[in-house]
C-alpha cells in the first residue's frame, strides 16, 4: 500500500498523520452495523458553536436502491471511482436555528463533524475521500431531503483497494505524495 | 476533574469521545514550542477542496503583547475565563482560490482543519474550546490581518483548571453532562 503518512516538523497522532483520501476501494466491501454506528457517533460528538449541531447524514450503501442514482449526482470524475466504495454519505446543514436566523457557522461545523467522522474511520481501517462536486438538488430529490436542509459535500467510506487497480491519472494521484503549504504559509502570526 | 466521556452506541476513539470544550483553564501553564507546532501540523494536514487549503492560524500566547487587545476582542461572557489560557488562536480563511473564484468550501475546511488541531489538542492533554462571538475587524486591525484573509473563530488551548475554580453559571455550565442530539435525529437516510 501507498506510504502516505504526513510529514510533520512534530509528531502527531498516527491516525492524523495516516488519513488520506484514496480512490481506489474494495469494491465487495460491507461496511458492518458496528462500523458504521461508530463513525456517524464520532460525527455526532463534535463541538458546534451554540451546541447547534447542525449537520445532517444520508448514508447510501452500494446495496442500496438509491446508490447508483446518487453515484449519477456526483461530479463526472468522481464516478469513475467513488461507486466502489462501501457507502456515499451526504453531508446537509440546518442552516437556520430554531430561532429562524441564519447560523453562520453551519458549514463550519459540518466541517468540524465530518473530520471526526473521517478520523474514527480511519480508526477502524477504512478510508474517507470526500468530494465537493455534487448535483445537489437532484441528490435532495432522490433522497427526499427535508426542505430546511441544504446539502453541502458528499464523501464515500469503505476499504481501501490497491493502488493498481486504478488505471492512468487516477492511478497517478493514488500512488502521488501528499502535499501542503509550509507551517509559514498559514501560520501568519505567533508562529512557533 | 469532572467526567465529560461521549456515552456512544458504538465505541470511539478515546481521544473523540474525551475531547470537550471546558472553560477552567490553568492560568501559569506555557504551551511548549512541541505543543503549538503538534496542533498546528494536524491542523496543516487536515484534508480540503481540491486541496486549496485556505485555512489560516493567529496564533496569540498568553504573554503576547496583544493578548489583553486581542481577548478583549471576544464576547463579553467569553472574557470572564478564555484569557486563562495558554493561547488564543484566531482562525481566518482565504475566501477566494487561486483564479479569484469564491471558494466555497472555505468555511467548511476551517472547520475540519481545527478539528483536527483539537484533536491533536486533547491527545496531547491540552484542551481546546472554540468561541463564535469575536469582534472581527477589531482583531483585524489589532493583528494586521492581510486584506485576503477573512476571520471567522477564535479558539483557546490550554491546560485544564479544576472546575471549581469557576463560579457562579461558568461553574455549573462547566460541570453540567454534555448533551447531544440523537444518531436518529442527525443520519436522515439510511440510519444502521
Amino acid at each position: 500500500m501507498t506510504n502516505k503518512t504526513a510529514v510533520t516538523s512534530a509528531p502527531i497522532l498516527s491516525v492524523l498523520a495516516e488519513r488520506w483520501s484514496p480512490r481506489a476501494y474494495d469494491k465487495s466491501y460491507q461496511l458492518t452495523q458496528n462500523e458504521l454506528v461508530s463513525i456517524l457517533e464520532a460525527g455526532r460528538w463534535a463541538p458546534s458553536a451554540n451546541n447547534a449541531q447542525p449537520t445532517r447524514y444520508f448514508v447510501v450503501t452500494r446495496e442500496d436502491k438509491n446508490h447508483a442514482a446518487i453515484a449519477g449526482t456526483l461530479a463526472g470524475w468522481n464516478q469513475a471511482w467513488a461507486p466502489d466504495a462501501s457507502a456515499i454519505i451526504l453531508v446537509g446543514v440546518e442552516s437556520t436555528n430554531a430561532d429562524g436566523n441564519v447560523n453562520p457557522f453551519a458549514n463550519y461545523d459540518a466541517g468540524q463533524a465530518v473530520a471526526h467522522l473521517s478520523v474514527q474511520a480511519h480508526e477502524l481501517g477504512l478510508h474517507v475521500h470526500q468530494m465537493a462536486g455534487l448535483d445537489i438538488a437532484k441528490a435532495a430529490e432522490i433522497l427526499e431531503v427535508p426542505e430546511n436542509i441544504h446539502l453541502i459535500v458528499s464523501a464515500v467510506v469503505g476499504k481501501i483497494a490497491p493502488a493498481d487497480t486504478l488505471e492512468g491519472p487516477l492511478h497517478e494521484r493514488e500512488v502521488a505524495p501528499r502535499t501542503r503549504k509550509s507551517l509559514d504559509d498559514i501560520v501568519l502570526y505567533g508562529r512557533p
